[in-house]
């Protein structure tokens, strides 16, 4: 198994909502590390698992959707609490609208392998904590 | 599937049984950075995979009956070499116990997948050298 | 020279106010990782700069009255910009108020060099981005 | 589950044939700070997934065979693009040749369980993109 | 004193003429994770030291004159060994120069304080070494 | 002015003398990541500050003078408290000592400017604490 990862980073403000949440039911923010990994079970005829640089293109523009943004009033997120886990998930699940769609070019997204192929998010929202979300592609 | 990780770190004093150990069999000691992953296939109603603040603070408190010990000493690991792999499962299990034993919530103990639901230990012993445990919750 | 550095963190929520700061106006927030470093020619007969517990505690305490809030309401920042050198300023001058203060042991700020002793504060805002301030104590 | 890493690098130089890499088809070159990840289901009688410094030995002297190497002049790399994945797949083909010829000893070799041990190699190529590779040992 | 510190990375190839450079004589190459760090006296209106946005731009743009080349063949190093403090001081150098020149903002570059505004170029070339050059702005 | 640093580590036991040190003054262990720069004001002919590979060497030879030690029956430290500031002291010391024996060579010795060149170094003992010592050479 083979995998590719990109690193970047998004900074957001935002409140959650539930006892649990502590201080952080008060409008606070946080910088997010992303890294996002992306796992096939082989590599393309030019010996990669995706374009680096279309992949680091790819996260970077769906971060570019949250960025400097306050997700308490974002519409995507009216209903939910944006913990890191939810954000995890959205990113991740936007990352792989996108390969469905072209965003890594049109022969690797047939090359994904369906079932195997895999796509991680993590995002580090301190030194001391982050969460993560995998899905297939 | 989701994770969220948290980070602490442990000193201690030991030594290793067997010639493997070369040198580490003479009284030395380490910082361990400990970081814990809990992982699980969805959400809480909160939207979170469990509250950041009490994995913790669950990892502190385990962490606690090592910091600043002689692990030689320490009557849990008379019979035993202190690896650095032997204390990460030492960790995750004490941590399971304590899952178990409701420190996450009554709830969020309800809610873990059995056989799906798992807990990874990483402990880093340098900047060149890690190990890990991995085991269901 | 010697001198110890301590480190935790912080997320908040903000604004800044000018068109240099582009995207940076709208409402958001980070998470910034803290370092403070203190400073002195010589060590206590303890053979320390500090005792690093009461830093850190320090540090803590001092962060706590920023963490989890919307700097923009904050009464303190109610006429400047809160952008991160401002912050690494203002934390770092908190620290010298409560070193001056005893904060870190009455025979501690006794032996603080004037003008030689001093203090600096940095605050990462993002994994490529940081900025800090240094004062004497 | 348990695992061991170690972590070193190598510093090469290298063109990439195929439009897909734009400028890295230029001769260029890179440091790759490596780890390498050894899995197995249970412990060694020592307590232990590897010994830790044959492990780093064994790590070491696979990157000596690329460091501070032209790569496109390797005989070893003659027909194929040497990207990071290329390298991870390489170097932990390398270091399965070697364990089971013995380098981690010859009871490790014995000790480890078919189609349950693994390896994985993950080469950071700067402080934004990685690869890896992982198969059974 | 107050400072702003931003990073970025560059890859590429060269040799080092001289016997001291051992190995590193053969075509090699290497990955800089690079920081550059603008340190003035006082703040600006915007109570900013640089505008970060701007400084990472122009990181990047010195940056750019040198990734994904082989300094072997560049011009500027025909007579010098490309060594990391003397590529260190060449980045400093041109990111003085565009200062100068007023990539920062006129009013920016009216403001540094001569001989006490300093700029400092930190290039890691692996995990456990790197160099730096530190000059007047 | 222009440095480079090289980073390697050390694994000890001991134990601190004095109230201050709380739970410390058991005996427990660390590992410190060490970081040792060198400052001087110009580079040799070469383009160096020092052979980055005989500067690895020398911190490594003084670090095995300490690793896998406990500290409290090494005779050097009889008297004396082994804090961090302490250790980083004495590393500084030993390295200092061996420059002015040729330890870089003999012209790299005649090179350093006295009363300019200097010596930093850092122990991180976790990854919340550090400290420092710099002296001339």
């Amino acid at each position: 198994m083979f995998s590719v990862t990109v690193r970047d980073h998004v900074m957001i403000a935002h409140s959650l909502r539930g006892d649990v949440f502590g201080p952080a039911q008060g409008l606070h923010g946080a910088t997010y590390a992303v890294e996002t990994t992306f796992r096939r079970p082989d590599l393309t005829a030019d010996g990669i698992v995706v374009d680096i640089g279309r992949a680091a293109q790819l996260l970077h523009e769906v971060l570019a959707g949250l960025n400097y943004r306050n997700l308490d009033e974002h519409p995507v997120f009216a209903e939910v609490n944006t913990t890191t886990e939810v954000l995890a998930q959205y990113i991740a699940d936007r990352i792989a609208d996108r390969i469905h769609g072209g965003a890594l070019g049109a022969s690797a997204a047939a090359d994904w392998a369906p079932g195997t192929s895999s796509l991680a998010v993590t995002l580090h929202e301190s030194p001391v904590a982050s969460a993560s979300y995998e899905r297939y592609v």
